[in-house]
């Protein structure tokens, strides 16, 4: 397995990336292969700084970085030796098998459309976010940003997709798919949502559990919960916020730190055609290795198969 | 001031209420009345079991109840006895201040359009939820559920109706208010917000402080939080979630405390020509007494004649 990482990619980047990558390989079995994109100046100092052997890792050079600010479209058609557009490149040709960075999230979005582009059949990819459970595992939130305004048709391949997913993370074959609404019934909800309800209802392809409310979210009522990227973006941010609001009160317990961010690594764009990670702005070193692992269990679940298959 | 209860609301009517209300009588000044709405036989059995004098509230009576499953319109155009249509009665004729209510949340909303109606110039009436912040205190979000699908017409009222609340509770003149979107730069969010955002920039009347993101609606970044009924209904509904969930794990705190919903009471409606608070349906007798503590600050605020001078 090749895994393809960003070098460039983040806000401490790429100090924090190697150091990552670093981690990761050390844990990883031998036949998974990091290959760095970026700089390959930088790449190999920050390689020396670390006191590592330049040829421990691949290097694929990359002259240009789109930075955080950037205008994604805009960025991605002009800046095509970018570390993000070289990716997508190795990514589109088969050179990798996933392409993770914690680099501009419009632009990794725009690069999946314009280069591997959505599956066929797929309206619109979604990104899927972790959200934890009372239980101490994570459910699938889908979409957390990829498409503030949706169509119900759209949540409803969210809820096909979202489970073939978690039928692999799980080991099930029946994930559990509540859609996030304001009230049990089905008739509550705003307009997409109460549409929606009744094209998941009717999916004989999806197990679902039901409307979720937002007391719901975190209390193992679904292992995949389905909303636009609007609600979905507020819902794990503010989870995410938990993390630091209680570590800040020295409240760190092992569910406590299923919040925190950096243990999850990024957020898989689903319904493209190729493995694709996008990690935070802020990443540490701890976050991008578990970016590194998340990519690896990607291209184990083999989703992007399992979604093409489901929709050819 | 005479604060009308429905004492027929919530799951656990009538008992809860008339405890509530003994509570809250015990605190309130002897000019502040509860006025108690609904059966007469089934109140004056409560308060004779809780060993107090008949003649201790005032009665009104109303021979029907709401169910907390009943469609609200159709409810309150059949049930003309039933406690909520008799307390908007007294509400609409200014034999009471304020109503309040723990039963069917929807028909409590019907129930103010049909019987005191919005101010004229408001296009949709709000509810107001209360939020806590790590600072200790609560912030207004707005809406929580009377409008699942907003204009952003409607959004910008919130904000200046908001405000109009906040700059009273929080003794200013100048409340923060914020828009919950998915990023921090105006163009970010889906279409409603991004239109949004630039009425309330250019509103002279209010605060304007920007885009919140998830991560910002718990950290004090403002007074006011604005977002349509279905994005603050799951927002306030996962907040008030984490009060068990922590409690669960025996971490309560005065901070994971301002998450138990019963210490707040209700929600008041806002654009309305009264005032209303909606309690919680499954409230006992500590969140009716907050429920009645939240009434009189209503009218203490002054906010329903606030909000119909500045649409004057």
């Amino acid at each position: 397995m090749r895994i393809a990482l960003d070098v460039m990619g983040g806000d401490l980047a790429p100090k924090i990336n190697l150091e990552g990558a670093l981690s990761a390989k050390a844990e990883f079995p031998s036949d998974v292969q990091i290959v760095l994109v970026g700089s390959k100046t930088a790449i190999e100092q920050g390689l020396q700084e670390l006191g590592v052997a330049i040829d421990s890792f691949e290097i694929v050079h990359a002259e240009e970085v789109i930075g955080m600010g950037e205008h994604p479209t805009k960025a991605i058609s002009q800046k095509q030796n970018s570390s993000i557009v070289v990716g997508y490149k190795l990514l589109a040709t088969k050179g990798v098998d996933v392409l993770c960075s914690a680099g501009n999230t419009g632009a990794m979005l725009v690069g999946a459309m314009f280069s591997i582009k959505p599956i066929e059949g797929i309206i619109r990819p979604g990104i899927a976010g972790f959200i934890p459970q009372t239980s101490g595992k994570y459910s699938i939130l889908l979409d957390v940003g990829a498409n503030a305004d949706v169509k119900p048709e759209v949540l409803n391949q969210f809820a096909e997709m979202g489970s073939l997913y978690a039928n692999y993370l799980f080991g099930t074959k029946n994930a559990k798919v509540g859609l996030v609404s304001v009230g049990e019934e089905e008739e509550k909800g705003n307009l997409v949502t109460q549409a929606a309800h009744q094209l998941i209802k009717n999916n004989k392809s999806v197990n679902f559990v039901g409307n979720l409310e937002g007391r719901d979210i975190l209390t193992d009522k679904a292992d995949v919960i389905i909303c636009d990227g609007f609600t979905g973006n507020v819902i794990l941010k503010m989870a995410e916020s938990l993390y630091t609001i209680f570590a800040e009160r020295d409240y760190v317990t092992p569910f406590t730190s299923l919040f925190n961010w950096k243990n999850v690594g990024g957020s898989p764009i689903l319904g493209v055609n190729g493995n694709v990670v996008i990690g935070h702005g802020s990443s540490d070193g701890i976050a991008i290795k578990n970016m590194l692992h998340l990519a690896k269990q990607l291209v184990d679940s083999d989703i992007t198969s399992k979604i093409q298959k489901a929709y050819s």
